[in-house]
């Protein structure tokens, strides 16, 4: 019995957050800072013949200018290829060059404009097709000597990952099939448009050769280890303070003002230095969504049942890694969808263009996949006449399926989410011409995304000598309200009532270790340990009961901060048990980690276990969308969002993140969208680059499937990534309904619509 | 076999420190803060009749202007007595009436001259004697009403403390003696003079109604829950972030400086306010050691046996109690010193004065008692013509002896440290006329420390996956070096190079409990919560390790960083082992609390357990001086001091603790004293208030006994504060040796010598 867990709790964070009280790393100052800036590059590609700094250094307030010959440095997740600024040659439009620390904003802004930089052109790749020619330019011709990890890369041409999987016969499964179907589907750069701009404050300590920063990010030791190695220091050398995140979806997890601040604080004879990212700087040189080219070729029998599929994809990474070696490699996993193919071939490559950098965005590779196979899984109905939303039961994982390397799936909500959302959207039926120019159509579309696995997450609980307990716990609260969410875990865990329950934000010299806020992964994983650690403290003061009463352990409770008997007898309050030992000080702690790696229910085929994920995330989405042919213009008139979550924690919060997923799903699919133009982004604001915003939304239906995993805190997964995914492809596949146009390159403007539609009638 | 603990490793605070890099509480700013200042009372007792502060509030620069009135809370430790500010009467001279916030330390300075305070003066009470008088002036009228613990009081008299105690059968004792002696002895008020000034920065936080703060203490829990009480706060709605502490000697306790910061930073808009005190501020209006007057009256046998001891001991807590009832308390158990004495009868009273503020003092108590104790044994010897040295041996504590309420001791070095000592200084030879005017003589003296019983320390250890190690405990730095002996510690436990060690400041919001830096518990008590955690870091070591190398987990060892079988063969390095886990990330947490409460060596008889101590500190000093009998200078030639530690950890900072305290217990016993007129304090300047200088300083001869303690870690005790307290009275019956003159009364001064003498010769 649970008293907070599954119930609507209000967010924890609530009142600091309307009350503004909530510290963000934008609001926080040190004293003595200064401020940096950055002259960026203006070319996509091109070699730095000679830098000009004199009139700069002399400039009023100016501290420092630095350049990458000053710090000739790479950092960089899997593939250390990104200086901290550009070193030799600029690769991008937009990367820093040369950074300013001075008094003020101002004073360090103004400076960048008495900077003479000499640039000697060289050819460009800005297209990622093109990129794979064998006489591209190089965007990297020292590729193979950068240090990295272990996946593949292809020396001496732009790509930076290969990756191929392949079970079964698939050709094979071609010939047998009664219909084989190809397509080419591409999924566009985005932005992921935080609220908060990025921002850091360094500062070096020359006496111990560290830094400590304060930033804004969702995985503090991912972030702290990634600049530690790129710094060649120790991991404790770097020291990162998190302050609240607004919003990071992805998009704040490696070094990117940080990269500057550091480089500037390192010069700056021990003052903390302040970069501040314009918005414009966030889009067009902060990271994006890696944009995806797949072809896909599926095989089906009559009566759609997928028997063969294989996958090309090719993943634009732009001028450095970042992230997207991981999003090239576990994204092209999930284009399968989540459907049972007993034949299988992918062959996933990336490249670098000259291009604005990408990498992890919410999904992790997922939106892109998911609109490639499930605006195929469409075209496969249609052409079978079969119904979209029978062909996915037909093919839908259920429980005990195999995934792709043989493991046994368990937790598999997949059919609620489809016959709900189905049921919720009033499938069959449909007032196709409300109007003479308006058409009406319904699409289904669904997705699946596993978690990254194996991953842990330590936890220390400390309980003080009045009853209040700190979860000390290294999960930014990026705004999914995960704060909320693990505080009613171990609100739940120990038997306390949540409001003796606080998470203090992240130090990491002083909180544990914990895998990224991302990949879904923090409910699962946090929150087993931090029931773990719970349960030790509730069996230590059950303990201490047992003694002052002289009570055996086992006939009593910890509930709502009180000790009572198994039979629900009163025995005392928690702080007044706690009060008896007030003459020693007594005050718990426990430490805890919660590693996803030994658990059973990984088992795979030999040597694909690293493809296993701990869970699985299933989303369904319905669509009902109004297309007026006249202009081209979609209005998705409802969107029912259903996710297998395992089980809601917090039904609200988990309600919240579905209709958010499916507000930026509806963003991402008919809305964004960046102009570039020789590699250089066109649309560098918000007054360009569009988003939906109130007057675009539709009714959004969000419906929980809890489909409970033996292994998973209260048995709760994850809700985070999938509900953005499947928007996309379920208002495409309504358009196609309403219309009979398939629009299969992202995103779906008015535009192509009419073009589409001029085609259709021709 | 221990790599570390039991060698003289240098302090990993060194460089730091050296290098000024080391970041103490007067080092912080906070962005945007304001400067504090306080308004004082000119008079010992008065009432505050009016405050006009309206020419402050318009000063430049004044954000705030504050009295006790709008702050009308009261805190304290044992008995909540003490306002922030003054609200209807002051009670010493300097007490805090009117606090100022402004943009700056002159500015607020500057406005404090724009306060007018009307005051009614009261009759004052400045005597410790006096106070007891039935018709004294009451400091706190209201003393039976306010909040307090369970010890006694006397209500309606100035006695804030009344505490006996008796075994035996004290009169038939002395009944029984051949010889009953009888004396006065007298400690005085000194100052801590940390070299490092009270400072500290509050900030406010309106939405949750909670403070942080940036503080200089050795006790963080501890202040903050006092803070939290006195603001009817919960404990974690305090946050103190402690820096480097330039010293304590037990007076950076309780809120000073910090009492002034809340009360700004509640009216400041939300700006933090930091408030440094002047010198004069520390020397009048933080602490003082408690003033003791001692009537001590002692029954022996012909031959120096003890059979009786009186003792009547009256402490001055000054006008507000702060730490000082638990130093009347335990201070006055330890009269009767580190000896056997069957029949004991102690009256313990502490009164409140109209003057400055006393407490908690390197010793607690002991400094004060070991000087009457000391004096008197040594007038015991010379009326019974016995050897000093003989009659501490005949008398003291031995290995298994009963302790006061019978607790059986154990690791008692005593009588180690009185011959050592002895042998050092040339005990029984001297050259008594080194010149016409010169005397020469020598004394010894030797004293009993117990340790706050029971106690507990809490820490987490956190192992990254580049196997370097962060232990986090709230044991701030105070300048004795107990970073270095707790990361030896650690080091041992787990098996790591000490390089591998990392001790981060604390913060009482991430860092679990610990009880006080003070009562010389660290080592004991944190070092016994890091062996507890250190081996279960280095267990979960070598269970990765056996599991990986599919060995026994018995058959491995982990040293220095790597791990080897048994019989010493290299197996794999730390780093290397987890590099192995890198794909889960995994890294260690392990929370351990170490309390004393549980141990069976507190066993004593039925109701007396609490005066037992979880292991007690013995030092014995032996002086040799001389005296000018013109001037009555007494010069220090020579100082050794022996402490049984237990073990020691560091013998280099064993021996610098014991080298600081005789420094210090010298600048006590003849140099240092207030003059005192009607309460003032008219010596506030370190001008005027002499401390030793390296020019006073002896020889000083730190001798180490290890009597190792069987729960320690790794056998070791405390040694902060015994060193202090056997100085004074070692020097003063060097004195006696010297020319026959017997002070009593401290400080030993040269007009004292010259009066005694002239007495003498009369």
């Amino acid at each position: 019995m649970t008293a907070y867990v599954g119930t609507r709790v209000p967010r924890v964070d609530s009142v600091a957050k309307v009350t503004g009280g909530a510290v963000y790393a934008v609001d926080i100052a040190m004293p003595g800072m200064l401020h940096g800036a950055v002259l960026r590059s203006p070319h996509p590609h091109a070699r730095i013949v000679s830098i000009d700094r004199s009139r700069a250094r002399s400039a009023p307030g100016v501290k420092a200018v630095v350049t990458g010959s000053d710090f000739p440095l790479l950092f960089g997740s899997a593939i250390k290829d990104q200086p901290f600024l550009a070193i030799d040659r600029v690769r991008y439009v937009g990367e820093p060059v040369v950074a300013v620390a001075a008094e003020s904003e101002v004073e360090a802004q103004e400076a960048l404009d008495l900077i003479s930089v000499e640039y000697e052109e060289l050819p460009a790749v800005v297209d990622m097709t093109a990129a794979l020619d064998p006489d591209a330019p190089l965007v990297h011709p020292d590729l193979h000597t950068y240090k990295r990890g272990g996946h593949e890369i292809v020396p001496h041409t732009n790509i930076n990952t290969l990756y191929r999987y392949s079970r079964g016969d698939v050709d094979a499964g071609f010939a047998a099939a009664d219909l084989v179907i190809e397509g080419v589907y591409s999924a566009h750069a985005l932005s992921h448009v935080a609220l908060e701009v990025h921002t850091a404050i360094a500062e070096y300590d020359a006496g111990s050769g560290g830094y400590t920063l304060w930033v804004s990010t969702d995985r503090p030791f991912l972030l702290r280890n990634e600049l530690a190695e790129g710094l060649g220091l120790r991991s404790t050398q770097v020291r990162l303070i998190v302050a609240e995140v607004g919003g990071s979806f992805g998009g704040k997890g490696v070094p990117i003002a940080e990269a500057i601040a550091v480089v500037l604080a390192r010069n700056s004879g021990g003052r903390p230095v302040r970069v501040e990212f314009t918005r414009e700087e966030c889009l067009i040189a902060s990271q994006l969504r890696v944009p995806a080219i797949m072809k896909l070729k599926t095989g089906v029998t009559r009566d759609g049942l997928m028997i063969a599929r294989s996958a090309e994809v090719l993943w634009d990474s732009g001028a450095y890694t970042a992230y997207t070696v991981g999003v090239a490699i576990r994204g092209s996993q999930t284009i399968v969808g989540p459907y049972r193919v007993p034949n299988l071939r992918i062959l996933s490559r990336q490249v670098y263009t000259n291009k604005a950098i990408t990498g992890s965005y919410r999904g992790y590779g997922t939106t892109q996949v998911t609109w490639a196979c499930e605006t195929q899984m469409d075209e496969i109905a249609a052409q079978l006449n079969l119904d979209p939303v029978d062909i996915r039961l037909k093919n839908g994982y259920v429980e005990g399926d195999s995934y792709l390397n043989g493991q046994i799936m368990s937790s598999v909500g997949l059919t609620e989410t489809i016959v709900r959302t189905a049921a919720e959207i009033g499938w069959g039926s449909v007032e196709r011409e409300p109007a003479p120019h308006l058409r009406r159509g319904k699409g289904i579309a669904t997705m699946i995304k596993p978690t990254m696995t194996p991953s842990s997450s330590n936890v220390t609980i400390n309980m003080e000598q009045d009853g209040h307990v700190l979860v000390i716990c290294a999960a930014p609260e990026i705004g999914a309200g995960q704060d909320t969410v693990l505080a009613q875990i171990a609100a739940d865990a120990i038997g306390i009532p949540l409001s003796d329950v606080s998470i203090p934000a992240t130090d990491t010299a002083l909180t544990p270790y914990n895998g990224p806020v991302a990949s879904s992964r923090t409910t699962y994983h946090m929150g087993n340990a931090i029931v773990s650690a719970g349960a030790e403290i509730r069996d230590e003061i059950l303990k201490l009961a047992a003694d002052v009463f002289g009570i055996d352990v086992e006939e009593l409770v910890l509930r709502d901060g009180s000790v009572y008997e198994v039979d629900g007898k009163f025995k005392i309050a928690l702080k007044d048990l706690l009060a008896k030992f007030a003459g020693e000080g007594l005050s718990l702690t426990v430490g805890s980690r919660f590693s996803s790696a030994q658990s059973p229910m990984l088992k795979a085929d030999p040597g694909e276990e690293w493809m296993s994920s701990i869970f699985w995330m299933l989303c369904t989405q319905a669509a009902e969308i109004e297309v007026d042919i006249e202009t081209g213009v979609i209005r998705v008139i409802k969107v029912a969002a259903a996710a297998d979550v395992g089980k809601a924690i917090n039904p609200m919060l988990v309600e919240q993140q579905i209709e958010g997923g499916v507000v930026m799903g509806l963003s991402n699919g008919i809305l964004e969208s960046f102009s570039i133009r020789d590699g250089r982004i066109e649309n560098g604001s918000l007054a360009d680059y569009k988003i939906a915003t109130i007057q675009d939304l539709p009714e959004i239906v969000p419906i929980i499937v809890e489909s409970v995993h033996e292994e998973a805190p209260y048995g709760a997964k994850g809700v985070g990534e999938p509900a953005a995914a499947a928007t996309p492809p379920a208002i495409a596949n309504a358009l196609y309904d309403a219309i009979g146009v398939r629009i299969r390159d992202l995103p779906v403007t008015p535009e192509k619509v009419l073009a589409a539609l001029a085609e259709l009638s021709t």
